[in-house]
């Protein structure tokens, strides 16, 4: 498949390498068609492996991954608008504001998420948020933990693109257990979690750990 | 030990109860000397269980459990605060906004949290936040959800203070592992994760959940 991902830093890397090594085309968008931490991921993921602008990029891809950071998704999701049109969206956003330095706050507030803004912002794509509440490694190979006895949460207003994204992250990177909390508005919810997730990560002294919910 | 329970709703009674058949001696603290709900509890609670206003309460536990609703517990902790003085106050509210409807939002925003809040109000006063984000039933019974494989969280600026809470919950209530998060503000991390547990709840059905963290 042609796979988009939006965003150069390690979420979007981790995530690309990933879609590359299971035979995906990968293109890695970014401000410009030459960034260079896209050019150096590009040339050591492999021919399937490329980059270009953020429009471009997302033009290109049948399913698209925004890995871009949270204060700068809204522009990011609105130079590549033209090329999302109808498609699935994966939000793996955080809206982390570290403008007061560490524990970072959530600049979104409590009743607005960036998965919603996106979803406003581009009403005829298929925004599903998902990913967004463990470490970069962990969304690709969530076995490394607990033998993935964990749970993945994601949400968004599309049935059919929620399934989607339900396999993907089964057949693809190996997650056994999908917890689907609902329409866009449940962005919030898995958004607010990263305020315990940074403070779970101080306590824990790793990032590489997430949820199981019990029952 | 005499204790003090303010509030009396769900997670007020939930605990008193529980408070009481270990053979504690129970006072819940309200408005009024002679509040309904507070006297009903106590009636059936039996002959440890007693009821008086929110200072006296407060003046008469060894120890203090904050189980008002979000909305009210600065006021109340304001009434209660001479009898606090020098004492373990476990907070377990939740800064629950239901202005908008369900599911709720939070009203503290994301730099922070009614834990924190309280710590303020009342400096002399070693505020553990603690049990807020679990259904009360949990709270007092975990071994209820999954063998009781699954984690309570804490935090407080009072290391002796977090010391006796997590062995309270251990031996009086049967949670097998707390997680103590750092200082009074990690309550930001504890409070907003209710933002998600709202959302599990719906989706599951039910508000007998909890978490396990896994690495």
């Amino acid at each position: 498949m042609r796979i988009a991902v939006l965003g150069t830093g390690s979420v979007g890397q981790t995530i690309g390498s990933k879609l590359v090594s299971l035979g995906h085309d990968v293109k890695m968008g970014s401000r410009s068609a030459t960034h260079e931490k896209a050019s150096a991921w590009a040339s050591e993921a492999g021919p399937r492996a490329s980059l270009d602008t953020f429009a471009k990029s997302a033009s290109f891809g049948e399913l698209v991954f925004n890995c871009t950071y949270g204060r700068g998704s809204a522009d990011v999701l609105t130079a590549a608008a033209p090329g999302l049109d109808g498609k699935v969206l994966i939000d793996t956003t955080n809206p982390l504001d570290f403008s007061n330095g560490f524990p970072p706050s959530l600049f979104t507030g409590g009743s607005d998420s960036l998965g919603e803004q996106a979803q406003r912002l581009l009403p005829n794509c298929k925004v599903v948020k998902a990913l967004s509440h463990v470490t970069a490694s962990v969304m690709v190979d969530p076995s490394s933990l607990a033998g993935g006895d964990h749970h993945a949460l994601l949400c968004g207003n599309d049935v059919a693109a929620k399934q989607q994204v339900t396999k993907l992250l089964q057949e693809w990177f190996g997650w056994r257990s999908v917890l689907d909390l609902g329409d866009i508005t449940a962005s919030r919810g898995i958004e607010s979690y990263v305020a315990l997730w940074v403070r779970l990560m101080g306590q824990l002294g790793t990032a590489s750990f997430n949820i199981k919910v019990v029952t």
